[in-house]
């Protein structure tokens, strides 16, 4: 169900679901409202009139009886419940003219597997599949063993000829068979092609054939995730995530691969990802009433040093030049002899790694956007502390890590944080009185300021017209947001009563200079790549992004700052979790498992410090959004109209 | 070295390896001395006297000053270390007419394996060769992983191409490759036939081509052997053996099982035997100063059932009809999963079984004799609780199991025992005096009388006329030897004073039916065995006997019984620990390793008991040495021989 929503003076009227924020809609609609508090309603500041219609809006002590009753509501404490009109108080209204502030249209949810087109297309084709067998019962004149009986069964009636078995899988087959009166299903793996046969992954007593599920884990440096997939049905059935525990051993991969070569602590990394599997996995299963023994195998993706801890490999070598992972492709283990609290017929699927810091997320997501038999020229961007980026069709593709630094996870940024509760995602500025309008994660009062959020403060500064393109704080301008702070000149987000911490929420030129460096390093490099396979930005036929990151960014605003490349912006696609999603797609279908090494060698890693002219794309992207400023045509078209207007 | 022995009165010369034992050497040679201590120098009887040359002969109060000065030696406390002649003295002497009893000629040591042969006929090759390689180090330009760079080493090098690798590997291939400086020793796994590709076992820094071990392992319900092989010089370096652990848990596999259904059962008898293996190879190591990281592979070969408790497989139905196993192939294990003390490059090859009662050990005993290959109609015979027997030659083999109960491990047998120290294992009888001359394992004090021993006993019996071709002891002679006991009548081999216990040992009318039952059911199965595939016993034209318990029979003994058929010795041929053997010879021969499961699946297995023809063979069998006496010509002729001679 959906409502339409009119915010006057503006005569905007927007389509939007019902039960939404009222404050998070207008942010979504390019509408500024007043707020300090990000949402949680104790700065009173985003007041709005409700003209006709209804909202469901909780009171505060900050609204009078008065105010309530002539219609006043606070944005951030209203959900929407029917079509309704409001009004813009003038504290917060906007000139007009900077309306013309553009919000991408583009869907923030990550999106879903489409498993009907995956059907449609023939791509759904799990590599493990449950058979039912009769087996005529022993006899004196007919005592072959059970497993031959059972291999005698599976060719007969299911055409399966030499088989290959996991000898664990004999220490129940005597009881399974008798317990099922020698009527048994079989859980078969088409996958392992080069072992030639298809492989007896699992028997079990009678026909549950109906009962057959996956996991599918893609192990972020900071979260895990799980999904649960319902092999039988074709259905994606769940997910759940929660925290790497590795963070307690440090942030990022660099840290934690200088942890692992301490006493013990390859071991207590390993053993600490095992723990946060585990229980997403078994908070998974109890939710949907299912045992361990119903899970059938496990696809994983993973960056290239989460994937080297999850296998107790030291990765040490990663993180010292020439930067040489253990191995890119690591063999079938079963899961239990990593510690995952799963029966030993579980053996783990993991995606292919191209390099160290080109991983096995990043194939996976490869996998998963389906650019390897695309034939547009994509540019595939995963943007984190290392930016990944790869550039290719179905024909070619090459590959890069950007060590854009944790500015974007908050690292390097006085009030940078990660993205949760508490964290300001959304930010607008009004051009006039420069006051923030801010939203919060979970719309409480402010910490911090996650990465979307100081890319749309940069943007918004930028359009205000408070920072200039070298990334300097304006300095004549007669406002008490903007001071003199400890790195140079800094904006004044939030004030102390307003903040959680009951300190000041602040940008510096400092944290300026830290944010421009990491987007310079990624624009560098989607630049550098294309410039050596001999293409150029506008050839780009496809932007994806993907990460958690990637799928909360304002492709407006991370254009606006020259993170992104000015294209049209229909070329520019969310994918989600690729990395999950790659792992959940490849158990789904046999045909990508099978593909997924060929992908991932398909993939050619550049190191940029090696590759001529990344220094020089660097610096010359030093710069907001950059010193070419014919680079971004809409950007410096949309800040010339500004400044027009402005004047 | 070898020494001349000339036996006075029967002028009899025989030549035998200096160092050997005086009485031994007399009863191999067919000279009865009597002898009641089996061997210990405590009865003093078999005194005999130095006529020339020299002795080293302990002396023992029994002798005289007058009498050792005369030459009166005690036979069992002589090492022969000259040419000597030796005179029996009057007590001990055996109407020169008796000398007609035969000793077959055949070596009682399980002969070795004849690794020169297999290197001639082109068998020496194992799946495991080590392979030294020279990387290059990585550089910022040529930084792929580890692996890739191992695999693109060993494909230039050895033009090995598409490995297969084990994930526990990787774990420490970083390390090799740096510790090694790029130069490391790759174990090459080319048994893995199935899975097409060569498997890259283990990776170690620097050449250590030339430290190249592996381990063969018999499992055997009483016993575990450990052979110690060198792969790189081509030796058989050692071999250890002990107790199998599980004997605390039951003598035999019946009672093993059983046991096994008890609560926690069969974890116990599985971490038991790995105890044993883990044990006798931590000896055999340190015995070479070997770290278990020398070790390349594990071949092992045991019975169905000893195979089932390794793996921690119940073993349930192999003792209830219809008598399935729950696989006769087990796929490759990782040794450590199994709980031996060996690093996870380790995987163990398990030799293929037949049936319940038809197992691995039988299966690498005919791999070792050479069975499969040999265009000879053979029968193959491992004689224990279950007799195994295998029937055939290149084109084909049958198989059956007798149930020969216990007798010949001294199961049902009052005075019965292993073959350990202070067995009665040789014994005869004087015919006209009815005394014995009997040797014990390790010459101690007799305990019991184990299996062989037992042959012989029974044997002598015959020969000495004491015991009718029913099993009945004779009861009209007046000797001390002879009396009633418990179980009918019986003839007392050692007197109380002269044994550990202070007992006297006997063998009784009771016993001797047990035995008869016993060789019975093994002689029935060849014939019924043959006699299902278009054979008389005839037409076998070698006969194999494996097996500790095989290789100690007499064979002139076991034919006089009828426990092995009546034909031209020289078809006889002793294989010894045929499993072990065929364990060993799976180590060193690729070929054979690939062989196995072939000729496992050779075998037709027949059951007995379900057979045509098997009870009223048995039936025909309980008799000594048969009740068709044409089956037994040359027993016949030597009892008829005696019998005229005694009259």
């Amino acid at each position: 169900m959906t409502v339409k929503l009119t915010f006057n003076p503006y005569d905007i009227t927007i389509e939007v679901p019902e039960g939404e924020n009222l404050l998070r809609v207008a942010s979504d609609a390019g509408i500024h409202i007043n707020a300090s508090c990000g949402g949680e309603g104790v700065c009173g500041k985003c007041r709005i009139l409700l003209e006709s219609g209804e909202l469901d809006a909780a009171r505060s002590g900050l609204v009078s009886d008065t105010a309530w009753n002539m219609g006043y509501r606070q944005a951030c404490q209203c959900r929407l419940v029917s079509d309704a009109v409001i009004q813009v108080p003038p504290e917060s209204l906007l000139d007009r003219r900077t309306l013309t502030r553009r919000r991408s249209g583009i869907a923030l949810r990550p999106s879903a597997i489409d498993l009907d087109a995956l059907k449609r297309s023939g791509f759904y084709h799990p590599a493990f599949q449950k058979r039912f067998v009769k087996l005529r019962p022993p006899t004196l004149h007919d005592n072959i063993c059970d497993l031959a009986r059972l291999e005698q069964g599976l060719a007969r009636q299911h055409a399966l000829g030499s088989l290959t078995i996991d000898w664990y899988q004999l220490q129940k087959l005597g009881r399974v068979m008798r317990e099922g009166d020698y009527e048994v299903t079989a859980t078969i793996d088409y996958s392992r092609r080069r072992y030639r046969s298809p492989h007896l992954l699992n028997v079990e007593p009678g026909d549950v054939t109906q009962s057959h599920f996956a996991l599918a884990v893609d192990i972020g440096t900071t979260t895990v995730w799980v999904q649960l997939v319902d092999l039988a049905k074709g259905e994606i059935l769940d997910h759940a995530a929660d925290y790497n525990g590795q963070i307690s051993y440090g942030d990022d991969v660099i840290t934690r691969i200088i942890f692992s070569q301490t006493d013990q602590g390859l071991q207590k990394l390993q053993r600490s990802v095992v723990a946060s599997i585990n229980q997403i996995m078994h908070r998974l299963l109890q939710r949907h009433q299912l045992s361990p023994n119903d899970i059938s195998h496990l696809t994983l993706a993973a960056n290239t040093t989460m994937t080297q801890l999850l296998y107790g490999i030291d990765p040490t070598y990663i993180r010292l030049a020439p930067y040489t992972p253990v191995a890119c492709s690591i063999p079938l283990a079963r899961a239990r002899d990593l510690g995952l609290e799963l029966p030993p017929h579980v053996f783990i699927y993991c995606v292919s790694s191209v390099s160290s810091f080109v991983g096995g997320d990043i194939v996976s997501g490869v996998l998963a956007s389906g650019i390897f038999k695309d034939p547009r020229l994509t540019l595939y961007i995963d943007i984190g502390t290392n930016g990944e980026i790869v550039i290719g069709n179905e024909d070619w593709l090459a590959c890069a890590a950007c060590s854009a630094g944790p500015a974007f996870e908050g690292g390097g940024i006085h009030y940078g944080m990660r993205a949760t509760s508490g964290a300001i995602e959304d930010v607008s500025i009004n051009p006039d009185t420069f006051e923030p309008m801010i939203i919060t994660i979970d719309m409480v009062k402010p910490k911090g300021i996650c990465g979307s959020g100081l890319i749309n403060l940069l943007a918004a500064l930028m359009e205000a017209d408070l920072i200039a393109p070298n990334g300097r704080v304006r300095d004549d301008l007669n406002t008490p947001r903007i001071r003199r702070g400890e790195s140079g000149r800094e904006y004044v987000l939030a004030a102390a009563p307003d903040t959680q911490s009951g300190r000041d929420i602040t940008l510096s030129e400092g944290d300026v200079d830290n944010l421009m460096r990491a987007k310079a390093a990624m624009f560098a490099g989607y630049v550098t790549l294309l410039q050596n396979v001999g293409f150029t930005l506008q050839d780009l036929e496809q932007v994806i992004l993907a990460g958690a990151f990637g799928s909360s960014i304002n492709i407006e605003n991370a254009i606006a700052i020259g993170l992104l490349p000015d294209l049209p912006r229909n070329r520019f696609q969310f994918v989600g979790n690729g990395s999950l999603q790659g792992a959940t797609l490849l158990a789904l279908s046999r045909d990508l498992l099978a593909e997924e090494r060929r992908v991932a060698s398909m993939m050619t890693n550049f190191e940029l410090s090696e590759t001529p002219g990344f220094m020089n794309h660097y610096t010359a992207a030093l710069f907001l959004p950059h010193t070419q400023m014919e680079l971004f045509p809409t950007v410096n078209e949309r800040l010339q109209n500004q400044r027009d207007k402005n004047q």
